[in-house]
C-alpha cells in the first residue's frame, strides 16, 4: 500500500517528467527553438544527470526512472537548440 | 557534515531549479514564447506545485525551497505563454 504522501510524490514526478514530452514533440515537429533558453537547457540537462546519479547512489527506482526519461527528452531538446544556435545558419 | 550522496543531491536540485532563471529572464526580456510548449509549462507548473506539497508533507526543507523557487519561475513563464496564446492578438 502507498500512503497519501507517496502518492503525491508519484503524481509530482509523473507531471514534471511527463511535461517535457509535449515540449520535445513540439521542438522535433517545428524545429523552432528561438524562444528556448540555451542556458536553461544546458543547466537543466546537467541537473537531471545529477539527479539520475543521485537516484543510482541511493538506489531509488522512482528517481532513477523519472530522471532517465527526463534526461532523454531534455537532451533531445538541447540538441536541437545547440544545432540551431551553433551549426545551422539560417 | 554532508556526504557525497547528499552533495550530488544538492547540486542536482540547484541545477534543475536554477536552470529556470535564464529561461524566465529571456522570456521577460523578449516576451517571445513562440517555441515554448503550453502543455509543458502547464504540466510542469502543476508538477512543481505537487513537489512543493510533497516537501511540506514530509517536512523536507530542500524540496520545499527548491520547488518554491521553481514554482515562481515556471508560473512566470507560463503566464507569458498564456497571455501570448489567449489574450494578446498579434
Amino acid at each position: 500500500m502507498i500512503n497519501n504522501q507517496e502518492l503525491i510524490g508519484y503524481v509530482a514526478a509523473a507531471l514534471t517528467t511527463g511535461s517535457f514530452l509535449p515540449q520535445a514533440v513540439m521542438t522535433i515537429k517545428t524545429k523552432d527553438t528561438s524562444s528556448l533558453s540555451l542556458g536553461m537547457y544546458t543547466l537543466f540537462t546537467l541537473g537531471v544527470l545529477c539527479w539520475l546519479i543521485y537516484g543510482i547512489l541511493i538506489f531509488n527506482w522512482v528517481i532513477i526512472i523519472a530522471n532517465a526519461v527526463t534526461l532523454l527528452l531534455a537532451a533531445c531538446i538541447l540538441s536541437f537548440k545547440i544545432y540551431n544556435t551553433f551549426i545551422s545558419k539560417p
